[in-house]
């Protein structure tokens, strides 16, 4: 650990009063391919996107972030390390495909356990997110470096906390709607782009336990996640991601309830297919 | 086609009063191995469940509804054949397994390009909902042939129409929550069960253009698809999960929107990854 | 009626292919003021706003639409009146606070019992709009003609049935986040505005049986209703919002269930504040 | 104060890890009319419903609960206490009538700007939820002390953390289905009864910035506020409904944009209603 106090005891949303020494344990996951091979993206972010989206969220004293990469043995996300992850943050982009399939559904099985997933930019075509959305998750793109303008569309939802009611990012790269994503939860933000289009760049889903975010910007040709708002809302979203609760172990299962173990005194009647605590199929 | 008029000009709910030739076209797809080896499935449906639902749906003027099952080549859902559909209604249990991946994601892809799925009882862990969900499907269940009481608890709803406030299924196979699905865009259908359960038993999504529906009865001991009200519930979703419009073909691409055709006027600015109207990274 | 073909028995959201006489029974409440005070507004509006807009829903075969205004005796919205109306279109802007109290609960209780409500542009701060929000329904505004661009989010929406991505109106009023409206069922549109702002133009509730849209569109100083477009995604929204069901009187009521009538057999037990059969509070 | 820390840094979902002073205030409003009336529920509550529901939010470090009655000035909300308020805990029965519609708006503006609202039980008749949730809010009902059954339908929903899957209370008053509240964020809770009905017993909306949870158990003449579950879910829902932003207090306007100070430079066009600067119509 590193010495910050802890919500070891939180509890439904607001952390216990006494002091502890465990923080919302986050994995910022980077596809570490763009800073390495292109000279404008290192020149922005030397040591790595995910090195920088990580330091923004040390800043905040309820996280404690470290890094993960497509080039690590299992790309970092061991199941031992993911059981002790509280919220990933991915961003990937130019090789979506790289990420084995078996990595997909451990994080996807995560998730729905309560783990927060908080997916950016380039991330709405990465294999976890489409997993976990169940839809194509396109979008219209232009790389022109114009002006987005994001707007608060929930002033009052925990992600938007502090967060002006609009602000811009002077360069980045365009996204237009239709986003074929499941209807959200909620709609937190709406971007306005220079070249004529919208796009909703803030929504959240609840998947089994697990709190997930998509957050628009980030296009690695810019200084975005550098920026002060961006930080503050991947903060934010990192915080409204947590979920405290212990592992929901039991969301994989689908148990039989024997007649005899029925809560209410029921007789069996009518004929069956299985046999009394057999399992199911699947 | 059978001499139904059609609602070929169908358009935004309503159909044109014109007369035409086009029904909504469905596809009853069934499993059809416990009518086939089990004795007394057989007994109740000894043309195969699939063949029961049809003709239930083929009793609304506006449908036209014909079967398929596990057992055709491509299970009966060729390309061609799903490009015909406008809704699918899916029965599965025991060997969801073999459902072939392939047509999976076929019927994936249909579903959002607009194909209504109505997706029955144990179908819950068929390949093509978990899909399209992102999340275990997983529930609590026994077979005890005990009573389920279904309760409308959005009557408002166009499933809802027509339906009771409650109705009774004397003998039926208990479902239980937690039913793992996302949230659903509506409940309409909660169900009570003696042994003390409760269940989400009817509940909306879209995806992409596709209309979805979960209806939980079904268990195939029982003669539930013979009930009336059971079958004027899957009518109902038939006609609700219709989507008149033409295939929403363009949903599968991610197109880039070059700066000289942006809506308003642009000046590209700042580095680039991509050249003019190359693709993009998926 | 006026020769139109019915859809008197149509079921579910698809009308039977019987020929009959019944369509879409729409009024159209015009505040019709400015179009009589305002000499730019009568220009474009010579018979009024909502005369204009009734013509356009008269040209869709489905809906029969007629006119009420704010002058009429009740509005126009007599209890006899609203009883035969599927779907109401409200207009306002000037004297929303004229508008009676009894008429405003009045159509209240008709969209909970399943009459649709299309809302238009400054309706949004219109008595019956906020009385079934619960909310401020407040946003930002700025009327300087200028460019607004609306995108199409929910392409597979029966609103959204031949809406094009992105439509124009080169010269409306700026209608700016946040719109302090409940999170919707569905958003369909949002549009975006040259002056920097975006707004979500097309959003979605049921309240009781009643569906619900509001589309913004609509200063009366610029001839938004002639356009075609615009013309479209209300005749859809009429289209979507009718309820085809008969209207949901019991819906005000609370009714007690006496013991002797549960459907389960129970034994009453423990202390009550009520005798059997008795009126609950209110 | 009384010596609690406090979590007066909480930002967005977690509590800052400096000591302070602050906890949620949160004020438990009750009818207080059965207890002082009626032997049966005086010899349950002693010192009133109210007083129980507040020492058992106290017993949470994260919650300072006061209460304030019918009886009191104002009902004991006056504006600088409400102001003062974080969460407002409501259960009312017998007079609902009695609360003055001054109060009920004061009340619905609070809720706007922020502050968290828990509705109890009886509470769904009561004049702030239904004004807040713009419809009927009926049920059905039936008080013969059966057997009710609450499952939870969101295991990962925050006021779900620590709640069992299902718990019983033995005695309780029945409430049915159809509630016809607005279709809620996300349901919580289903309630299986004894004789035969269901009810979405735990349902969760936001209104302005205002976090709302209904949570049906409650009836005055059962001991349901003395048990330890019910406590805990009460004070989850203190938790979650807790927003700790600033009070949003720009929500009851509806701000003109000049157009010179438009974010992006536009020109003005077209006829115009307004002078500039002008205030706009309500």
């Amino acid at each position: 650990m590193n010495g910050k106090e802890s919500n070891a005891g939180r509890h439904g949303g607001v952390r216990e009063t006494r002091r502890s020494h465990v923080t919302i344990r986050t994995v910022v996951w980077g596809e570490n391919i763009h800073e390495r091979v292109n000279e404008v993206v290192r020149s922005i972010y030397p040591d790595g996107m995910h090195t920088t989206i990580a330091a923004a969220l040390n800043a905040d004293d309820a996280i404690t972030a470290s890094t993960a990469t497509l080039q690590e043995p299992e790309h970092g996300l061991t199941e031992a390390r993911l059981k002790e992850t509280d919220v990933l943050v991915w961003w990937g982009h130019k090789d979506h495909g790289a990420v084995a399939d078996e990595v997909v559904e451990r994080v996807a099985r995560r998730v729905w356990e309560g783990m927060g997933l908080i997916v950016l930019h380039s991330g709405h075509f990465s294999k976890p997110f489409k997993r976990l959305m169940g839809t194509p998750c396109a979008l219209k793109w232009r790389e022109a470096g114009e002006r987005e303008r994001i707007w608060t569309v929930n002033p009052g939802h925990p992600i938007a906390a502090g967060i002006p009611e609009n602000f811009v990012l002077e360069n980045e790269e365009m996204y237009g709607e239709f986003f074929s994503v499941p209807e959200p939860l909620e709609t937190v933000f709406i971007s306005w782009f220079a070249g004529g289009e919208v796009f909703r760049s803030g929504l959240t889903w609840r998947r089994g336990a697990g709190n997930i975010f998509y957050f628009r910007p980030g296009h690695e040709t810019y200084p975005t996640y550098h920026d002060e708002t961006v930080q503050k809302v991947i903060q934010n979203a990192v915080r409204w991601a947590y979920n405290p609760q212990p592992a929901f172990a039991g969301i994989h299962e689908a148990p039989n309830v024997p007649v005899d173990k029925a809560l209410e005194p029921i007789a069996e009647r009518g004929p069956r297919l299985h046999k009394a605590g057999e399992e199911g199929y699947r």
